[in-house]
């Protein structure tokens, strides 16, 4: 179906929208693309920590709260915002109204506190597109098939932002933040990070994947699917920020676009696995049983009809995959259990690796270089990961940007 | 229809939930209902000063914020009572569930802040106590034919009950507030005021219009027109209440029911009208058109062909109805326009009067022993009013209590 062009989806995250001054701000914003003859659906995220506040008065009333109710409590943030918001509008004179995500058309399944999209009737926004109002839209939240209030979990804002901009058929979806757009590294570890211009999908993937923090991997994998192109920028200044979209042709020359670090992950190594079929399949079965992801796999040389099993699993699993192990030793024969909490995860990230033999090769270079030991090594098409001492990881990240480098104007 | 004697449908007022220790409070009270078998409907207002802090951040971001947009912002508050309270009885093992107003099956019109209730399709409602759960519904709000959130003005969270109590045809309707129920005069000024145990609709609808303010004059209009009863009581105590229902013979034996004070009217006087038919028509037709409402109205006895006109008015009017009035001055010939804002309403309000000759010059003789001048006089069928200076206020109420004996216990 053919784009509305002129009509532009745009998202404002919490720290966009935490002060009164900061509202105003958001509105001249909407104002200036106004002036412009610009169509606008806006998607709003609750005032600055009101979320967390609300979690927080939950939480005094009822340790475990139901999910359900969490919902509808944690919806009126992103209620109260949208409304205020439209309100500001109205003071610099533009026609403008709030909706709920009910009223927005966004339908969702059952699952409280991270329900899935499963649908969005845009009829509503597009009548009032059509009556030449702006559209603020509560983000985060939608309706479910029982008429409840659902949320749809972290990063939720974004996702109905890139879910709106498919729905409506925008020319344009962007997200507003408190950083410029996606750089190449955190710029808290390496001064000289610079911010891409130009990144697709599936960089932008691993990279959130791998510990990049701009943006939820879930509404990225929409916009992938969907088509929808992003741009992520920031709130406080007028700079163009970090245009998402499918590959381009040799797209900023780059092999490599950027280098994440994650330090919330844990390594597991299980001693002394009898080396038979299916040993594996079922310990990792059990784990993802309960819902827990398994990363970077190495299984070691046998010897003697026994090997060693290496994995990592996010550090809040780990409690949880430890007990499991444990069960389950008793019922198949397995050695010891070890967990380590002191490692990083250091990852490159480009879409021109698959095409330039050589890539691992400079990236373990330059690690050993700077006797950066590796435990562990993962892959995928467009990524190479490498586990490390924790203590050694923000000198990894620096070493690397600068061995790919990735300070290197016009990229 | 047959009323459902078991189910109850009770208020919680914004000072009985505002905060943790009291939300959790009102949570032990609905269990001990829940205890004795009773099936429940809780409507909730929101906490504490909520509404009050939402409104001024809405203003300082537009200081004269529209209605639909207002009604948005303010419906999050009853949205977020309503959740907490029923986390509140999760905790304590109780079964329930929190609804909006739209998903309480509560239509209004498009009267955006002050809207009426069109219909009550209370479906959902009866589903869910047929799922043995209690239902706690966020108060003051409803859904407009636009599918837009409205809010039913002051005192729209009792009004909420008193219609959900009919639509769901409750044995039962109990507002909780932070005072005792009705009183035959304000404690504050009348430190023997006494709780009334049983008060007429009409009664209570006097008091209400007459200045008492414990329930806004439009839930006990609909609860007389549907014969809804009512008890107000605290939630800070077990004590029994007040209840407010129809005319019971004989109730209580008393004449005089209660004294209320009203210090919020203004005295209008318009000097040198022409004594010719007509003329109040006129004038109260233009002051009518602007929605204000005029009381004890008084017109001198003519003399030489012009007479002096009089009547109250809202404090809150006065600036509009002397604008009103000074442009019809250039229309007809009217004389000087006097405004005294140092007046007071004192008013007896009882069904039994209507049957006792003699309650008025009861009344007047006891202010005249006492030197309270009265200035003007109304009367309706179970209330007489007497317009006096503002600093005689108090102590007319306290001759006017001891007069018609209202301290005297078994009443």
């Amino acid at each position: 179906m053919k784009k509305r062009e002129n009509l532009v989806v745009q998202k404002y995250g919490g720290s966009s929208v935490s002060n009164v001054e900061r509202i105003k701000n958001v509105a001249r914003r909407i104002k200036s693309y106004r002036d412009k003859g610009k169509d606008l659906v806006v998607v709003v995220s609750a005032l600055g920590d009101t979320t967390d506040e609300l979690v927080e008065l939950a939480h005094k009333i009822n340790p475990e709260p139901t999910a359900r109710e969490m919902d509808m409590l944690m919806a009126t943030g992103e209620q109260a915002s949208s409304s205020l918001l439209t309100m500001a509008l109205h003071a610099l004179g533009i026609d403008a109204v709030a909706l709920t995500g009910a009223q927005s058309g966004i339908y969702t399944d059952k699952l409280h506190t991270k329900a899935k999209i499963v649908d969005i009737d845009p009829k509503r926004i597009l009548k009032e597109i059509r009556q030449g109002k702006v559209v603020i839209v509560a983000g985060f939240q939608g309706l479910s098939p029982d008429e409840d209030i659902t949320t749809l979990g972290r990063g939720g804002s974004d996702l109905t932002a890139v879910a709106l901009a498919y729905a409506v058929r925008a020319g344009l979806c962007e997200i507003y933040t408190d950083v410029d757009g996606i750089f190449t590294t955190d710029p808290r570890i390496v001064k000289s990070a610079r911010k891409i211009n130009h990144i697709t999908y599936d960089e932008m993937l691993e990279m959130a994947s791998l510990g990049a923090q701009v943006m939820q991997a879930r509404s990225i994998e929409f916009a992938k699917k969907f088509s929808v192109s992003i741009v992520v920028r920031s709130s406080l200044n007028n700079r163009p920020g970090t245009l998402i979209s499918e590959e381009v042709k040799d797209m900023e020359g780059a092999v490599v676009r950027g280098i994440t670090l994650n330090n919330k992950e844990a390594k597991i190594t299980i001693c002394d696995v009898p080396d038979k079929p299916g040993m594996a399949a079922k310990i990792f079965k059990e784990v993802s049983k309960a819902g827990i992801s398994v990363d970077v796999i190495v299984q070691n040389v046998s010897s003697q009809g026994i090997t060693d099993l290496s994995f990592t699993v996010a550090k809040d699993d780990l409690k949880q995959t430890l007990k499991i192990l444990d069960d389950l030793s008793r019922k198949i024969g397995i050695g010891n259990v070890l967990a380590d909490e002191k490692i990083s995860r250091v990852s490159i990230v480009g879409v021109g690796m698959k095409n330039h033999p050589g890539v691992a090769a400079l990236m373990f270079d330059a690690l050993a270089k700077n006797k950066i030991n590796i435990d562990m090594i993962s892959t995928s098409e467009i990524s190479i990961s490498c586990i490390i001492r924790a203590k050694d990881g923000n000198k990894a990240v620096e070493v690397l940007h600068k061995a790919f480098k990735l300070s290197k104007k016009g990229r």
